[in-house]
């Protein structure tokens, strides 16, 4: 099974390649920089590049997306327009224009994360973005040709990123990425659709 | 108790206009025209005009938003960011700036829609940006100063409206266009915040 991979080079992107290389999968990998293809998910044009370049895919997963954290009183405008670029129509575009490139059977992994059902102080823009994102994976499924199939992993805070965040996640237990990782074998391997994989 | 209403000039703006007058509000209207302020909730600049010119308000309730319908294999990266500022970054600019002008107890009622849990053809952008909207009133109730409140109300098709989506709907309950008028007045004159009114 031939799986792009885009945000390869983080904490979550690279416990999702090491779990899809145990399993066999032919992994191509994408990001800013260090990896197989060089990608920025929030220009559409870098993302069409990508997808020329990789060639028909059995999965993309995608373990990119950012957004600022920032108390409520001291976002902008431009921080919500970024967060929202980021996180959300980065991660459609990857699915609007990756249906093309795909196989019949093509599954689309997405990233969002807990602040989707638990807000965090600083966090309104990634639950805005998270958000979005899981909506938008339950209707594109419904609608995506062929046999495409399209889910989330949303994931609470990592073990092994708890110490980053201070104490914004007070209380939160945390998990190990590569729970969030199964979960991503789990969307990719199954056959469900238009479901969002709290981990 | 003042209350200012944002896209008052719609099927929903009236039925929450005629019921907030039948209350005792003193209604200040708002929308792209006729009505007492003018505003597109879609450019920030705007926003700050109408805050300026309403004065300090008790409520914001908004009943405004656009986002396209389109089959999801004819949405291009253009319609995918009009929706996201049609009805996410317009309603969080609401909020966001609307916090300076509301009184220490303010409420702020948002609009989103069916569409984030049952999704339907055509409608993925709706749920993106409704989905976006009532993840971000959660995260926003933390955040909020001093008393202030924002909440959303999430109506399904509205009897009033059913015969202009044809059959999108199909096997959808429609609900009179005033129980969503009510959840308003609950989210105004309740107390509760970070809540999605269900319709």
């Amino acid at each position: 099974m031939k799986t792009l991979l885009t945000g390869a080079t983080g904490t979550l992107g690279r416990a999702v390649h090491a779990l899809l290389a145990e399993r066999g999968h032919e992994v191509v990998t994408a990001a800013r920089k260090n990896a197989d293809i060089t990608v920025d998910i929030t220009d559409p044009e870098s993302i069409r590049a990508m997808y020329e370049k990789a060639g028909r895919f059995d999965a993309l997963a995608n373990a990119a997306g950012w957004v600022p954290w920032k108390p409520f009183a001291e976002l902008s405008h431009a921080d919500v327009l970024a967060g929202l670029a980021g996180k959300a129509a980065s991660q459609v575009e990857l699915v609007r224009q990756g249906s093309a490139y795909g196989t019949d059977e093509a599954s689309f992994t997405l990233i969002t994360g807990v602040t989707t059902r638990d807000p965090i102080l600083t966090g309104s823009v990634a639950s805005l973005a998270n958000g979005a994102v899981e909506a938008f994976a339950r209707a594109a499924a419904i609608e995506l040709p062929h046999r495409q199939r399209v889910n989330v992993v949303s994931p609470t805070v990592f073990t092994e990123s708890i110490e980053a965040y201070g104490d914004l996640f007070a209380g939160f237990e945390p998990v190990p990425v590569r729970l969030a990782a199964l979960a991503y074998v789990r969307s990719i391997e199954g056959h469900q659709t238009g479901q969002v994989y709290l981990v």
